[in-house]
């Protein structure tokens, strides 16, 4: 099996720490956006979304969207576990994950995708056109501020994301850190201690500079 | 364990009917969204983020969001899988009802939260308060567009969202459907013929009814 994937995309990130955790190994092949490589007639064989990462299995099939190549790779190596152990675990897992994608990750896409000049006519990813509105990017960066506030007073209570073991939630929730940081400027705010505390333990992970 | 939901929510539907496919039988315990209940002391101590449909389980412990209450139910009761059977199916199960939820189900909520006049102030569900945005009404009603015929192609090639058995994708996708055709007055175009076929099929089993 083979990960498409860009260095320079968040997503793909999402799907690099994950596999680096499991402490597995995986072919990659880069794509590389600069070039808009995902628009081209090979790629979009692979993936019709156009979009990174897509995992093309060994019969060919392809894989696409970051919860459904991590359920792949957690079901066909269920060594060191990331979407949880028993039934409420994994229930949980896929809630905080959840909850870190629609209200952290998304709208720092969201907040980039509707500013950025490069991307005018295409503030949504995938294959079809849309104009940018840039009264979202000013709502974006308020729900990545309503984002930490929530994530601060989460990590008052518990180690991890999803409670007590480190999983994938802190791989979404890790790289929404890191893009806000670079893409809005919106690193983790000073009196977020919570969040900031646990940001130094998961950016300090190995798997962290997947 | 108890399910909290409310008829009128098309995110309690995708659990009720995914329950009623399963053949399970789980307590119903309704929250009134007309009275604001989802905001009320009792149910935010319940689900913080004030939205149904949410599981209690019997510890005590909250599941919330769709894809996390399915998965513990999954799970807990294997039998008749809705989530799929081997890892490439679990993981294309994921893909293709993620594709319903992202292009279809959520710009159908986009286009009715940014325009009823009931919302003003609650553009977005969950605990924080943010302004309608009317230039995202068209665009939602071109993206709903776009997902008919994505999913029209889809289903020239295959019976079932996610392939050849009757999933959790196409549970999102039924109550896309008829989401739109109600609140946004956006039924199934009639030159998506495949589609149609496909909703009439899905539409006429038992467990549409939940």
């Amino acid at each position: 099996m083979k990960l498409y994937h860009s260095t320079s995309s968040p997503n793909s990130r999402r799907v690099r720490m994950f596999i680096a955790e499991k402490g597995i190994s995986i072919q990659f092949q880069p794509v590389n956006l600069g070039e808009k490589e995902q628009f081209s007639d090979w790629f979009k064989a692979i993936n019709p979304r156009q979009q990174v990462p897509a995992l093309v299995l060994d019969d060919g099939v392809t894989v696409a969207e970051v919860p459904a190549i991590w359920r792949f790779l957690e079901e066909t190596y269920p060594e060191h576990p990331l979407l949880g152990r028993d039934a409420a675990g994994k229930a949980l897992v896929t809630m905080w994950e959840r909850r870190a994608e629609l209200d952290g990750f998304a709208p720092t896409m969201e907040g980039v995708r509707n500013a950025a000049a490069g991307l005018k006519g295409r503030a949504l990813s995938g294959p079809h056109e849309y104009d940018q509105i840039p009264e979202l990017v000013e709502r974006s960066k308020r729900r990545v501020a309503d984002f930490y506030k929530d994530f601060d007073a989460r990590l008052e209570q518990v180690p991890f994301v999803a409670g007590a073991e480190f999983s994938a939630a802190d791989i979404t929730t890790l790289v929404t850190v890191d893009f806000a940081t670079r893409a809005l400027n919106m690193p983790v705010p000073a009196e977020s201690s919570a969040l900031r505390r646990w940001y130094d333990a998961v950016a300090a992970r190995p798997g962290a500079t997947a």
